[in-house]
C-alpha cells in the first residue's frame, strides 16, 4: 500500500511517524474524508474549503493545499485502484519536543497523511434501510471543526455496532444533534427537518446537497432541532454522509418506522442523488 | 533518546508507529505523566489505578500493567537521567486497518509508548505564584478519563500562553471546573474549596493529596463548584498537577489578588507537600 506522507510518496511500511506527533499525543490535528464517482474526486472544492476552515479555526499554517488534488490523483494510480476510491487525508499540528500543551514554540512542520482504498458503497443498505441507536452525545462544543478528537464517537459508534446497528444518533439535552460520522434528517408532513449548522454538529457536504435538492425541487426544510421525545410525530428519517450518500433510517432503538419500508421522500431524494453521481 | 514502544526498548528514532495506529487517527487512546522524588517513582500506585479505570472505561484490555514499573525505572537508566525524571506513558487501541469508528473487528494490540525526560518544578513559579486565565469548557462530557482527546485543551492553553498565563482555567456553565492541566481551588474564610470529582473533571492525584492534608490537618474544604461570578469572595487560588505540584494562582485574567502575594493556606498546604516530597 502507497500512501503520501510529508512530502513523499511511501510504502506504509516505511512511513516513520514519531510518536512525538501531536496528532498522537493530542489529537492535535484535521481529516476530511473524499471519494471518487466515475474516477473523479467528488465534491473536492466543498471538501478543501472545509478542510482549510478547519486548519484556520485551530490555527495550523499549511501551505500546500493547492497540490493536494493531485497528489491525491496520483496516489489513486500509484495504488492501481480500478474502480471508485475512497480518501483519507489528516492534517497535524506536526512533531514537537518536549511535549507541551500549547502550540510547539519553534514552528513544527505540519504533518499530512493521505491515504486511498477501493470503494463500493453498500447499495443494499440504501435501498432497504438501516437501524439507528439514540446515545448521549458527550462530545466537545466545537463539533463544527472536522478534528480527529475522536474517542466519544469510537465509543458511541461501538455501542451502535454491539446493538446491531449501523450509526448512533447523538442527543444532547434532549435534542438530536447528528450521527457519529453522518447528518441525521426526519421527515414530517413533507417538510424536511435537520439540525442547524452550528457548532453542535459537522456541516456535511451530503447534508448541504440536500438541502440543495430540497430548495430546487421546492421540498419545505427547515433546519431546526429535533427533540427526541418528538421523534414519533415523523414519518421518515434518513442519514447522510460521503460514504453512505443518502441512507434510508428504518429502525431507531426498538421502534420499526412504516413497517421498515423507506420513505417516500428520502427514496426521491435518493433517486436525485444517483443521478447526479452517475453523470458525475 | 530511549522509549519504550511496545514491548521493546528502541532509540525515538527507531520507533514505528503506524497512521494507522488509533492513537493518531481517532485519539482512541489515555495517557498517564508520572514523576520521581529522590529518584523514587511518586505515588506510583494511584497513577497505575488511574490508568486502569481509564484503559477500562474506554475498554481497551491491557494486560501487562504489572511490568510497567520495573521498565520505567530501566527507561530512566537508559537515558542516563542523573536527577528527577518525569515519566509520559500512552495506551492506545492499538493499529488496525481498514479505518473503521468502531472497534477493530479483528482484535488489535494496544500500543505502549513510554518517554522520560529530565525534570525540575519551577520553583520560581511555586514561590511567587502565577497568571491564570479564564476560559469557556468546551471538553466532552468525560473529563474523568484521561484520554488523548486533547484538542480543546491544546487551544485554552495556547490561549493562556499566548496572554501571558501560566494556565487556562476551564467555566462550564458558568461553573469553574479545573486547569487544562490542573485541578483548581479557592480558599474562602479558611475554607478550602475544589470543584467536586465528577464527569466534568479529572481527579488528579495531587488533588487528592491536597483533600488528604485538609483532612489530616483539620483545615475545612468543601468539594463544591464555584461560580465565576463569586471568585471575588475568595481570598487565595492554587492550582495543583503532577508537574506543578502546589502553585499559588496570583492574578486570575486582569485580578491581581492580594498585591500578587500568595495567600496563608496555600503556603502552609505548600510547605507539607514539600516535607513528604523531600522525605519521599
Amino acid at each position: 500500500m502507497v500512501v503520501y506522507f510529508n512530502d513523499e510518496f511511501k510504502l506504509l511500511s516505511e512511513v516513520i511517524l514519531s510518536p512525538f506527533d501531536r496528532g498522537f499525543l493530542f489529537a492535535d490535528g484535521v481529516y476530511e474524508s473524499i471519494r471518487t464517482y466515475n474516477k473523479k474526486l467528488f465534491t473536492y472544492e466543498e471538501h478543501l474549503k472545509r478542510l482549510k476552515r478547519s486548519l484556520k479555526e485551530i490555527r495550523i499554517g499549511f501551505d500546500d493545499l493547492n497540490t493536494l488534488e493531485n497528489i491525491i490523483y496520483e496516489l489513486i494510480q500509484k495504488n492501481n485502484i480500478k474502480d471508485e476510491a475512497l480518501i483519507y487525508l489528516q492534517i497535524t499540528r506536526g512533531k514537537a519536543f518536549p511535549r507541551t500543551h500549547s502550540f510547539p514554540k519553534e514552528k513544527a512542520k505540519p504533518t499530512l497523511f493521505i491515504s486511498v482504498k477501493e470503494f463500493k458503497e453498500d447499495s443494499d443498505e440504501q435501498s432497504r434501510g438501516v437501524k439507528v441507536i439514540l446515545q448521549e452525545d458527550i462530545r466537545w462544543l466545537r463539533c463544527d471543526i472536522k478534528s480527529t478528537s475522536l474517542l466519544p464517537v469510537v465509543l458511541a459508534n461501538q455501542k451502535a455496532t454491539e446493538e446491531g446497528a449501523e450509526e448512533a444518533i447523538l442527543v444532547r439535552d434532549g435534542l438530536i444533534t447528528e450521527g457519529t460520522h453522518t447528518n441525521f434528517f426526519a421527515v414530517r408532513d413533507e417538510t424536511v427537518f435537520t439540525a442547524p449548522s452550528s457548532r453542535l454538529i459537522l456541516n456535511g457536504i451530503t447534508r448541504e446537497i440536500v438541502l440543495g435538492f430540497c430548495k430546487k425541487f421546492k421540498i419545505d426544510f427547515r433546519e431546526e432541532f429535533i427533540n427526541k421525545d418528538d421523534l414519533k410525530n415523523f414519518s421518515e428519517f434518513f442519514i447522510t454522509s460521503t460514504t453512505k450518500e443518502i441512507t434510508p433510517v428504518t429502525t431507531i432503538d426498538y421502534w420499526t418506522i412504516n413497517d421498515g419500508e423507506p420513505g417516500k421522500i428520502t427514496k426521491s431524494l435518493q433517486s436525485v442523488f444517483k443521478k447526479i453521481t452517475e453523470d458525475y
